[in-house]
C-alpha cells in the first residue's frame, strides 16, 4: 500500500492564489489568516496520513462485527477516535461556547477530504456526528442543546441519522415510524429505520440519534414529520448517564464496501416505547433534517473528491515503480516504468484533472456557506451566497460521487490484473466508493432537486446568474494570451453555452411535458458538474498565469485545465443534445416489452 | 435473486430477421436450420437458468476454496459441470471427428452467452478448456491431437492457459519460464505462471496446462517463445492417467469478484522439471497463442454482453416490483413502482440499448469467424471476413467490456441502497465484471492493439472499408421513411464522420507523433464501439420496419436504436475531438508533477 499524503500544495495555491483565503476570512469575521490555515492542514494531513490510513485496510479485511449483540470495531478503529477527539478534530468547526473551534467551512472541507480520503468507513463517524450537531444547532431548543451539544461537539458522544425503512428510502413521505407524546413532554418512539451508519459501535459510551417519526394525529406525507433525539442512554440532571433506552441494534448489514463502518437496523421501543425530546416544533422535521442533510450531501460530495484522491496516489506510486513493457516512441530498452505509458499517463491526467476540479469546487462552495453564514440575513450577499450554495450542493454531491466512480475505476486498471486482487488495496477504493452514490440521496435524487427547486422554482434566476458568470469568465480567458487558456475559453464557452439552451428549454417545457424535464435530469446534473469543473480550471489556470508559481507548477495546472478542455467538456454538448431530444425513447417505451423476463 | 432468463426473443429476431441464419448456415455449409438453432438455444437457456444460474450465488459466497493444499470448489459447481458435460455442451463448436457437435460460431455464440450470464465463475472453465482446444486445433501435432483432443472437447479433463508471470503481465516478451528440450523429444519446463484461472479444481481427475515458456538458446523477446502442453498428470499410451507431473498450485488469489473461479499461482518443474510437449514449432508459440487468445478475447467481449444480460434482468425484475414515491406527472396516489419513474426508465433503456446493440455485434462477428472457417483459404470472402473479424475483436474485447461496467454500475443504483448490500445481488455482478477489462489483454492492450495491428498496418483499408459500409447503412437509413430512422441516419452519419476524420489523422500523423496516437487509443476503441453498436441499431431497425413484428415488438427496436441515437452517438464527435486535440497535456506532464505523492 502506498501512504497517503495530504495535498498540501494544490491547497496552498488554492487559498493563496485561486480563492485569496485571507481576504475571506477577513471579511466572514473569521481570525483565522492563511498560515494558521495552512498549519491546521498540515498537521491534519498528518494525523491523517499517519493515524487514519493505516487502519483504513484492518476496517476493510476485519470489519465491523456483529459479536454478542454488540458491535465491535476493527482493530484501531477505537484508539484513532479518541486520538481524534483529543486532537480537537472532532468539533473543529462548531461554535467555541460548545467546546468547538469555530474554524470557517473552508477549514473544515480542506481537513474533512483528508479523513475521508485515509478512511471512509471511519471517518462516517464524526461526519453523522456532525450533521446531528448542525440539526441541533439549528433547531433545538436550550435543554437539549445543554445536554448534548458539548459531547458531541466534543467527540464524547456521537450522532446518527435514523431517516430510512423498509418502505422509505428515497420517499420519506412513507416513514411510518411513530412518537406519542406523554405528559412530561417527551414522546415514546417505536419503529424500525435501516442502513443506519454507526448505529451501533464500541467507540463511545452514548449515541445519539437523531430520528424521524410521526406523531398520531399528524398530517400525511413529508408535512407529518417530526424530529427526535433519542439516545441510547437516557442522560441525567447532572449530565452523567441514566437509564439504557429502549432501543437496540437488531443486526448490522454485509455491504460491498466500507465493512469498517457498522450499518445498523435499528429497533425502537420494543418494550413501552423509546423515550424521544422533539427538535424544534412538531412537523417540522424534514425541514430540520434537511439541513442535516445539505450538510451531509455536502459531505458526500467531499467523500467523492478524497477518494478520487486516494486511489489516484495509490495508482500513481504503482505507475511509477512497475516496468511493464516497452513505451511507445520511448527508448528504454528494458522496459518502461508504465507512467511512460501514453494510456497510463491519459488515466492519470484524466484523474488528476478531474480532482483538480473538484477541489477547486468544493472550496468555492464552501466559501458560500461561510459568506451565507456570516452575512446579516436578508442582505444580498447572504442570499446570493445561500442560494448558490443550495443551487451547487445537489451538483457536488451528485457529480463528485459520479466522478469519483471513475476515477476509482481507472485507478483499479492501473495496477491491472493486480488489481482485482484484493490485498493491493485498490479493489477496496472501488467497493468503498460505490456507496456515495447513493446514500443521502441517490444520483437522480439530487438531479431531481437540481431541476425542481434549484433550477424551476426561482424561474431560473439562480442558475442564470450563476451561468453568466461562468461565460463571463470564459470570455476573460481568451484575453490571457495563452493557448490553453484560450483553447479553455471555447469550450468552456461552448459548454456554457449548451447548458443556457438545456436551461431555456427546461423552461419552457416545465409545465407541458415535466416527464421529459426529469428524463434527463441525471445528465442535466452532469452537464453543470462538467461546467462547474470547466469554471474551476478558468479560475486555476487565471491565478497560475499571474502567481508566482515554478514553471513546472505553472505548467502542471495548465496541462491539467487543458486536459479538462480538450477531452472532457466537449461532452457537454452531446449530454445538452440527449436531454432535449433524447427523452421520448424511455419514457415511451411499453412496459411489458422490456424483456424476456417478462 | 431474479431468475436468469435466456433472451430468446431478441436471438429470434436476430437470426430470423436481421442476419438470416439460414442463409449463412447454407453458405458456410452447415447443416443446421433456424429452427434447430432456436431450439438448441432454447435448450441451453433452459439449462443455464435452471441449473448454473442457482449455484451462482454460492460460487460467490462459499468461493473456491484452499483447503489442505487443494482447491475445493463452491458448493454445486462439481455436479454442474458433469452435467454440462453430460449435455454436450463443452464441444458444441468442436469437430465431430473429436466428439464435438460441428455448429457454427453463431450458435456457439448464443449459448455462450447465457453459460457466462448465469454464472461467470462457472462458465470461465469451460472458456478456457476451449481456447486450448484451439491452440491444439491448429498447430498441434497429431500425437497431441490424438492423446488430448478427445478428453478436452468431452469435457473429461479441462485446459488453462498459462501466460502471466509476475514480471510479465501485459509484456509478454519478459516471460522467463524455461524449457528444455530432452532426448525423447519432450522438455522440462521449470517456472512460475500467476494469475491461472482453474489452473487446480476439482472438476476433472486431469488439467492440460498450455505453457509459454522460453528454450535455452531462444531469441530475446516475443520471437522466442514457444508453446508447451503441460499435463497435471502424466498421459499412458493407452490413455490412461500415469505419474503425477512436476507442477502444483502453491495457492489461489484472493479477488474481488469471480470467487467461484480458482486463480492459481502455478510452479512448474520445482523437482526436475515438469514434463511438457512442444506444440507445433519452437519459438512460434505467441503466434499459436494469439489464436488462443483472438478466441478468449471473444470470449471475454460475450462476457461484457452476458453479464450486462443479467444485471440488467435482475434490475428490471427489482424495478417492477420496489413501490417507492409518487413518479412525476404520473398518477398513482399511493406510489409508483420505481419503473415509473423517468430515470429509472432511462437507465434501464441505456442498459437494454447497449444490450441490442452488442448482441447484434457479437452475432455479427460470430458470422464472419464462420464465412473466415468456410471459404476456401485465400479467397476474397474469406481475407475479407477474417479482417473483419481481426478488426472487431478488440472492438469487441475493450468496448463490451467497458460498457459492462456501466451497466452492472447502473443495475445496481436501481436497487438502491439495497444494492450496496451484498445479499441483494446486484453488487456481484459488479464485483465480477471489474475483471473482464483486465484479463486477456486490458482495454489499452485492447486499443493499442486496434491501433497498430488493425488499423495503420494496412494502411487503413480494412477500417476504411467496414466504415464505408457503416456510412452507406446510415444514408440508407433515411429512405425508410420513418422519424426515428431519420435521427438514427443523422447521428449515425455525423459518428462515422467523426471516426473517418480521427482515422485520417492517424494515418497521417503515425511517423511523426505516434504517441500521440496512443494517448488516445483507448477513446479510439470507444469511438469505434459506439459506432459499430449504432451499425447495429440501424440494421436492427432496418429489420424491424420490414418484417412480420408486433407493433411492441416493433417499437421496442425503434425506441432502442432512437435512445442509442440520441443519447449515445452524440458522443462521437466528442471522442474524436479529444483524440485529436487532447494527446499533448498527458504526454507533456513533468513527471515530477503529478501530486504530492511524489
Amino acid at each position: 500500500m502506498s501512504q497517503y499524503r495530504a495535498p498540501l500544495s494544490d491547497i496552498d495555491f488554492l487559498v493563496t492564489h485561486v480563492f485569496d483565503f485571507a481576504g475571506h476570512a477577513q471579511r466572514c469575521g473569521y481570525d483565522l489568516d492563511r498560515d494558521t490555515l495552512l498549519s491546521v492542514a498540515d498537521e491534519a494531513g498528518r494525523f491523517a496520513g499517519e493515524k487514519i490510513d493505516p487502519v483504513n485496510r484492518q476496517g476493510d479485511v476485519q470489519g465491523a462485527r456483529w459479536e454478542d449483540s454488540r458491535v465491535v470495531t476493527a482493530d484501531g478503529f477505537r484508539d484513532v477516535y479518541r486520538a481524534f477527539c483529543e486532537g480537537g478534530w472532532n468539533g473543529l468547526r462548531f461554535p467555541e461556547q460548545y467546546g468547538g473551534q469555530g474554524l470557517p467551512a473552508v477549514a473544515a472541507t480542506i481537513v474533512d477530504e483528508m479523513w475521508h480520503a485515509a478512511s471512509f468507513s471511519f471517518a462516517l463517524c464524526p461526519m453523522l456526528t456532525n450533521g446531528a450537531i448542525e440539526a441541533l444547532l439549528t433547531a433545538a431548543g436550550d435543554e437539549l442543546k445543554a445536554t448534548y451539544l458539548e459531547k458531541l461537539v466534543s467527540g464524547g458522544w456521537t450522532g446518527t441519522m435514523n431517516l430510512t425503512e423498509p418502505g422509505a428510502g428515497s420517499d420519506l413521505a412513507a416513514i411510518q415510524t411513530k412518537a406519542v407524546r406523554q405528559q412530561d413532554g417527551s414522546y415514546r418512539i417505536t419503529g424500525q429505520k435501516i442502513f443506519i451508519t454507526y448505529g451501533e459501535h464500541d467507540f463511545t459510551d452514548n449515541i445519539v440519534h437523531l430520528v424521524l417519526a410521526r406523531t398520531p394525529d399528524a398530517p400525511k406525507g413529508v408535512k407529518g414529520i417530526s424530529l427526535f433525539v433519542v439516545p441510547k442512554y437516557l442522560v441525567n440532571a447532572d449530565g452523567t448517564l441514566g437509564a439504557r433506552n429502549d432501543l437496540r441494534c437488531a443486526s448490522i448489514e454485509h455491504k460491498l464496501g466500507i465493512h469498517g463502518s457498522p450499518t445498523a437496523v435499528m429497533l425502537f421501543g420494543e418494550q413501552n416505547g423509546a423515550v424521544g425530546y422533539l427538535v424544534g416544533e412538531e412537523n417540522h422535521g424534514l425541514e430540520y433534517m434537511f439541513i442535516m442533510m445539505n450538510e451531509a450531501r455536502f459531505s458526500v460530495g467531499l467523500q467523492g473528491l478524497a477518494i478520487s484522491e486516494r486511489a489516484y496516489q495509490h495508482a500513481l506510486a504503482y505507475a511509477r515503480e512497475r516496468v511493464q513493457g516497452k513505451a511507445v516512441g520511448d527508448d528504454g530498452s528494458h522496459g518502461n516504468t508504465i507512467i511512460r505509458h501514453p494510456d497510463v499517463r491519459r488515466l492519470l491526467l484524466s484523474m488528476k484533472s478531474k480532482i483538480d476540479a473538484m477541489r477547486a469546487l468544493a472550496m468555492y462552495v464552501a466559501m458560500q456557506k461561510d459568506i451565507a453564514h456570516a452575512a446579516a440575513a436578508g442582505t444580498e450577499a447572504m442570499e446570493r451566497a445561500r442560494s448558490r450554495m443550495e443551487l451547487l450542493i445537489p451538483v457536488l454531491k451528485g457529480w463528485f460521487t459520479e466522478t469519483a466512480q471513475g476515477v476509482t475505476y481507472n485507478a483499479l486498471q492501473i495496477f491491472g490484473g493486480m488489481g482485482f486482487i484484493e490485498e493491493t488495496g485498490a479493489a477496496q477504493y472501488f467497493r468503498d466508493a460505490r456507496i456515495i452514490t447513493i446514500y443521502e440521496g441517490t444520483t437522480a435524487i439530487q438531479a431531481n432537486d437540481l431541476v425542481g427547486r434549484k433550477t424551476l422554482r426561482d424561474g431560473g434566476t439562480t442558475v442564470s446568474s450563476l451561468l453568466e458568470e461562468i461565460a463571463a469568465d470564459a470570455t476573460a480567458l481568451a484575453n490571457l494570451d495563452h493557448s490553453a487558456a484560450r483553447a479553455l475559453s471555447v469550450r468552456l464557452g461552448d459548454a456554457c453555452q449548451a447548458l443556457r439552451e438545456v436551461v431555456d428549454w427546461m423552461l419552457k417545457e416545465q409545465n407541458s411535458a415535466p416527464r421529459k424535464l426529469y428524463a434527463g435530469s441525471v445528465p442535466y446534473l452532469e452537464l453543470w458538474g462538467t461546467v462547474c469543473g470547466g469554471w474551476m480550471h478558468a479560475r486555476r489556470m487565471t491565478a497560475a498565469l499571474h502567481a508566482p508559481l515554478s514553471p513546472e507548477q505553472r505548467a502542471a495546472v495548465l496541462h491539467s485545465a487543458r486536459f479538462y478542455a480538450e477531452q472532457l467538456l466537449p461532452h457537454a454538448t452531446a449530454l445538452a443534445s440527449g436531454i432535449v431530444h433524447g427523452a421520448d425513447a424511455a419514457l415511451d417505451f411499453a412496459d411489458t416489452a422490456w424483456g424476456d423476463s417478462a
